[in-house]
């Protein structure tokens, strides 16, 4: 920890405050079984092999000056926008990405670990609408934004923001990132994720995660403190901002998930493997870039890989061929000794059964899958072009289920309850035993959305379904948000940057 | 087969009748990875060694004279109506029990594999209570049990039908083994599950079943042909009909499911290790017992194990704990060498998000639990208390995901599509390649209810829910159904034996 890190205020109790719902507490995830695989170790290497020679025949498109030039000096073989690669270059590179590494939260007991055994899902990230029951769908909006950010704080199975949780798109361009990111410093104190946006925006994130977390440049280059999503501009193309992203953040040795959007018979073959082959060769090109960069700085190895409709072309998610994807992504991912970067996703409009279901399914295979980093954990919804505050409370629930599904099974004596079974014998009940009432009050995880009263009770109380119990919650869990702590001084000098910034209009736009 | 089977007539072709909604073509499901373990090899022997000391200790209570004297013969110790056990007596009796066998269905095309990598799922079973959209919520009767069993029938996902979709209140009890028993041999031809209600009512169900089977009651015995449930009446005791079941079942060497229900918190210890003792205890007592009838006879192990909301004693499903549970049963079944059965459960009042992940969230757990027979596979609401049409197609559509899930992931050298990705090139797209125009029709998953349309779409056409899709689709699917065909003898058959067993009054019963 630096010396100069200035301490945060402890967080005071509110006494007015309501509790809000009963949550299961934040808590990390780690998997203690083993990932599923979806191919052999053979297959494994076809598909490994074979994104090898579309990257050194067919190449991919780098769309940045600096980036032809270094890749060119390490004799990659550069031909406009064109660059190929030979396969050991790719390997040697990858290779030196490290296997685990920190994510740090502006609050220190918010650090995510991202690697080994650890799952950690994120808030819903980027939609350019919004919904809820009450208001029903809109445009994104700042007013939205700030909201979504506090419902992403005070649910505790959210375990980082994975971005703008809808688009604040009534604030200009020039400063949003400005305005946005106050607004998450300010309102979370969760891990956090900023846009690749351009060399200006990246530097002005950089320096306001560096103000709030109260260290110096040294040690925001020790401690990853911030995370980019480089995606594709698939097939096989790396853009000038996503390029500028790996140049300042892996620079900075911040964290990059380098995430194809490989969506099967669109911008990628119509098989599930081909479509693995395109995002595995697009992934392992950014990964070596952001090695070239910086040896050593934390990636992640990001998989977005789904199909279409192939009637009308429309994307779907949650599939059975998104849930290979994933699983196969995985294997990859293990095999190069990465982090892995998922979602949980949905195609659903309504927040109905499809969209539980998608999202379980989806849930299903980034955690057999053995993905640490989960994009999108909760609130996505129409394949991303919506952000949902009901559809946010059920996937924390649902999440919160699978992180209690993660929990160790006590197996001690007392758990094993011959005694109790002995005690009460046949035909007896253990409403009353003392095994029980030593146990009930938090014996069994309580959800916050399911309805478990007995048909006629749940009738007599209106027949709520999980969208009106979802939509109470939203008010219940607002109604109890707090803002993380930040120190005067801390606060001070974060809003003195962004407000010089903002005043000197942030970053040009030709609109 | 047998020499005097009798030839089922062909199916023949209806042209008046609509096809219905496409579904995904019925087929046998496999697993291809290994389960996931929830405890470690250790833990599974100390719940194994906790579960013999119940029984050694604690006993369980046989209330059938025929099965307190052959548990008395073989040296256990019978006192009154509780047996207890040596632990080798045990073991050695579940040790003959087969790993695998076929459970043989009245159509020879929905023979099913129990055991191995196989897993097949079922309509839902004995529900009290019906609902549908359109009539709501109403007691169990003949009609739509009727209705229910042609929805499984035409559903190409569920495998074999469960027991009665829900029980046809309205026909007297003394007869109603008679009647369901002729409506689900004359209107599907999938594999049965015959209730423990008595030596009266098996042996009339046996000979129903080897009437439509066209077989001799030699081939009967060679072939496992009808499946029983028998629950314990936890904790800790095996009642007269089930016994009765066993003693009947076993002996003609018929399927039996022994199955505890051990709510944790309620019929069996507040933990889920606890309640997992004493599901095994149970279900390794009465494998004994039927492996005591008849050696060798087909057994599966059956576990029920969930929680309930300690607050108000309400049963839960599809929780965390309900998922720990079903993995640790697939767990101790695999110890012992024999297929195991689990069931896709949900609390939910509603066709709603919550109905959606406890299912799903089931699923989940049978699949990776390595659950063979999945009971209540598609219906299942209300914690059992409700068969619901909706669910029925929701939960087959889900199935049927799951099933694609399973299916091999093709990774010949077409799949990879090197040579597509190459064509198309950075900044392209597949969608008017010949690599896609040659597998787009059939490239992915269609699912019934999903609505994958952008959000304009959707609300131009009335924004249907998953719940709207599955009322049109039960309609549809209802409408596509075709009986199984029946010879016109075995027909005459059936009908002889049914029509003089219920003029005979069926069964005495004291109301």
């Amino acid at each position: 920890m630096s010396a100069e890190r200035r301490r945060r205020r402890p967080r005071q109790t509110v006494v007015e405050k309501p509790s809000g719902p009963v949550q299961p507490p934040w808590r990390l995830h780690e998997r203690r079984f083993e990932p599923t695989p979806v191919v052999s170790e053979d297959e494994l290497e076809a598909i490994h092999a074979a994104s090898l020679v579309v990257l050194r025949d067919t190449g991919m498109e780098f769309l940045h000056p600096t980036a032809q030039r270094m890749w060119a000096e390490v004799g990659a073989k550069v031909d406009g926008d064109r660059v190929r690669f030979d396969p050991e270059m790719i390997t040697e590179l990858v290779a030196t990405a490290p296997g685990e590494f920190v994510l740090h939260a502006p609050d220190p007991a918010r650090h995510l670990p991202m690697g080994g055994r650890s799952v950690a899902f994120s808030s819903v990230a980027s939609p350019p609408n919004v919904a809820d029951r009450a208001g029903g769908r809109r445009t994104g909006n700042r007013e939205d934004f700030r909201r979504l950010v506090m419902l992403g704080e005070v649910l505790n199975s959210i375990a980082f923001q994975g971005g703008y949780p809808v688009e604040p798109v009534d604030v200009h361009a020039s400063v949003r990132h400005l305005v946005a990111t106050r607004d998450l410093l300010t309102l979370t104190g969760k891990a956090l994720h900023a846009y690749s946006l351009g060399a200006q925006r990246n530097r002005d994130c950089l320096e306001m995660v560096r103000i709030v977390r109260g260290v110096s440049n040294d040690d925001l280059e020790a401690e990853p403190s911030i995370f980019t999503v480089v995606n594709c501009n698939s097939p096989l193309r790396l853009d000038t901002p996503m390029l500028e992203g790996i140049l300042q953040y892996s620079a900075r040795n911040q964290a990059v998930a380098v995430t194809p959007f490989t969506l099967a018979g669109a911008m990628a073959p119509v098989t599930v493997a081909g479509a693995v082959v395109q995002q595995n060769a697009e992934a392992l090109a950014g990964i070596a870039f952001c090695q070239l960069v910086r040896p050593g700085s934390p990636v992640i190895y990001g998989g977005f890989t789904s199909n279409v409709d192939m009637q009308s072309g429309a994307p779907a998610f949650g599939t059975p061929e998104y849930m290979q994807a994933v699983l196969l992504g995985g294997q990859l991912a293990r095999r190069y000794g990465v982090p892995y970067r998922s979602s949980n996703v949905c195609a659903a409009n309504a927040v109905d059964a499809q969209a539980a279901y998608e999202s379980v399914f989806s849930l299903w295979a980034v955690v057999t899958g053995g993905a640490h980093m989960v994009m999108h954990g909760a609130g996505w919804m129409e394949g991303g072009l919506q952000a949902c505050y009901e559809k946010m409370v059920i996937d924390a629930d649902m999440i919160g289920m699978v992180g209690e599904f993660l929990q160790p099974l006590a197996t001690d004596a007392d758990s094993l309850a011959v005694e109790a079974i002995d005690e009460v014998g046949p035909g007896g009940h253990f409403f009353g035993t003392a095994h029980t009432l030593a146990r009930f009050r938090d014996a069994f995880f309580k959800p916050m959305v399911s309805d478990w009263r007995n048909y006629e009770t749940w009738a007599e109380a209106g027949s709520p379904t999980a969208l009106d119990h979802a939509e109470r919650l939203v008010g219940e869990l607002l109604d109890a948000y707090q803002p993380p702590s930040l120190a005067d001084d801390v606060r001070a000098e974060l809003d003195d940057f962004t407000d010089r910034r903002i005043a000197e209009g942030g970053v040009d736009t030709d609109f």
